[in-house]
């Protein structure tokens, strides 16, 4: 997506080891007019696949999968990493290690909210190992759930995650695709 | 604004001591239509106050406030409670008691995304206490910023908040305001 790739080349930075800063658009601050422009990207995209419900993880995950939700009329369920008062006690949990925090973090949904039978479209910021992602996989599959689709805005194709992905079989759509990340070049290429 | 407390209504729960379950719609997993309903509220009341980006607090602060900036044409910072890597090491910090947690959480924004001269509106989910958006003011005033107006989708106005941030002097808007909260009832009234 043509808008997104210009707007991280002007204000995305690479900070290194394949850490890519984008606070000034989607992480912290947040552009909302992107937002908008990229859910409504996926939701031509994912439009055919029958989803009842967009799974994110909290927090980046939730300003992409809110402008998806609301292009496709669905309801978004997001992943917590602590567990609110408001939880009841019984929980889908999942570990993942955190790609920018070099620990395990936990992915909480409430059963409420997550049921058998749903078709499940996975909605995030990024794409890199995978791990994340395949958290909230497991987390769909334990509640009899079947996944329908992956987005992410931005994969970092070098890091493997689609691979991995791969095997689930349902389609994977990456706004911006960033095969290399070395000095401190930022290259988009083909996300295959 | 009916919509949202009819809503309140049917899928909201008063948990006791005060706190409402909104986990359904807000706090957990999100309708997407009813914050759109919203923002597009919060726009309305705020349309004159001249504001140049919306602040609010993560992670269930940002989905009213994207809604509300999409519809006003403002960028959004969320202040994070944890500082990411990308961050950098100067930053503006403050602490504020976590209603739910019993504890006090960091709120943190990069001086990148708020700066002197800014005009901002905050938007969050709840205004109970009030801690949580006297945090955020703090943090606009110490970047030099000036408050412009208060929106929360929710007020419990017998928790005082009102009170604590009226001498700001600034316009303070609730979509839905709940007097009491005795026994298991949601009762609704004026929110002055």
């Amino acid at each position: 997506m043509e808008e997104l790739k210009q707007r991280i080349l002007k204000d995305g930075r690479n900070l290194g080891r394949g850490i890519l800063k984008v606070d000034g658009f989607i992480n912290h601050q947040v552009d909302p007019a992107l937002m908008d422009a990229c859910g409504r990207e996926f939701a031509r995209r994912f439009k055919d696949v029958g989803a009842t419900k967009i799974l994110t993880a909290e927090i980046s995950g939730i300003a992409p999968a809110i402008a998806t939700a609301l292009h496709l009329g669905l309801p978004v369920v997001y992943a917590r990493k602590n567990k609110p008062i408001t939880m009841p006690d019984q929980v889908f949990l999942t570990l993942a290690p955190s790609h920018t925090k070099g620990v395990m973090v936990e992915l909480i949904i409430s059963p409420e909210y997550l049921q058998s039978g749903e078709r499940i479209l996975i909605i995030d910021d990024f794409l890199a190992s995978g791990s994340t992602i395949q958290g909230l996989v497991r987390l769909a599959q334990t509640a009899g759930s079947s996944l329908v689709g992956i987005g992410a805005l931005i994969e970092k194709t070098f890091e493997g995650g689609r691979d991995l992905l791969r095997p689930l079989g349902v389609p994977i759509e990456s706004l911006a695709c960033i095969t290399s990340m070395d000095g401190d070049q930022i290259i988009f290429g083909g996300c295959d």
